[in-house]
């Protein structure tokens, strides 16, 4: 499936590709979460992990400050989901672990609710507003296993001051997952093995 | 609090010493979390990250696998639990993103129960055993958050083929925390900034 070892939180090769051709502006929802869905599909496409994808932005600037893809696969770290890794960059590329800190104000844009680990880390990140698009019983549709999650998950972000937004670009983001079965996807789910 | 930056994963120096001093040889629940409470007492002393330790074993040989330590504020990443880390290094380590694949069977022992990010973590890394010392209200009653998480959270893993063990070592466990607070230790909660 995948050509060679990444370290964790490290992008295959193509993405920064993807980046390039990205452009902050006047860039809304829709098109935040079409670069997640891009990021998915050519994650499927180039064979380097699952199909997932996510980004963190800016909410000051609306600048794009890191991307992630699921790598769990090729980085042998069951952590590197998509969300886990846009988050951990930003978080290293600004040199903090509070991505709502001094006065900085970003949101986490994914491609699929995220699972109860991703979900757990959002609190602690500091991001303030998360954008999701295909939904979870979209990703268990395929096989994928969300975890066990606070069935009010939603209202639970929203109590500490995180927006949440979901159904973003739904039919695209659930067309991915498709896209991945076709492909012959590995549906890996350690606790099944 | 830290003198230098640490790679996310990056054990700090001193961690080195401890895992030296451990022999396999006879160590039962007890003896795996005096390491995890060890690592998390040393990780205050040293000033290097929140009063947290984890480990995982190899349940078939005893062979003690990966150590981590909480090191969100070194590593400028909020993914960085000791439970993660500890999950993280042991997979590649052995290099496999699954740590119950191909008949291996291993186990976290961590000095406290799990925050809502790492108990979802839990499922994804392949363990089949969890023991923890302090309990999330041990946590809460020096500040920590642990995170909206199922309020059956036990039996959830254990539906998933995941023995549970609390309150292993508990008051020497909480006696940590103490030192953390008595240590004027910082109690990191991104939402509350």
């Amino acid at each position: 499936m995948h050509s060679h070892h990444l370290d964790t939180w490290e992008l295959p090769a193509w993405a920064l590709e993807v980046v390039e051709e990205w452009d902050d502006a006047e860039a809304d929802d829709e098109a935040r979460m079409q670069l997640a869905i891009d990021l998915a599909s050519c994650n499927i496409a180039e064979g380097t992990g699952g199909p997932f994808g996510a980004a963190v932005f800016d909410r000051v600037s609306g600048r794009l400050v890191s991307i992630g893809v699921n790598a769990v696969v090729p980085s042998n770290c069951s952590h590197a989901h998509a969300e886990m890794m846009a988050l951990a960059r930003a978080q290293r590329d600004l040199g903090t672990y509070d991505l709502g800190t001094a006065g900085m104000e970003h949101e986490l844009v994914t491609s699929c609710e995220p699972c109860a680990m991703c979900l757990g880390a959002v609190p602690w990140s500091g991001v303030r507003r998360v954008v999701c698009g295909a939904t979870d019983d979209d990703a268990r549709a395929i096989g994928f296993d969300e975890g066990d999650r606070a069935p009010d998950w939603q209202e639970s972000l929203q109590s500490r001051g995180i927006e949440v937004v979901t159904s973003v670009c739904r039919a695209a983001a659930r067309d991915v997952f498709q896209q991945y079965v076709d492909a012959d996807g590995s549906i890996y789910n350690s606790r099944e093995s």
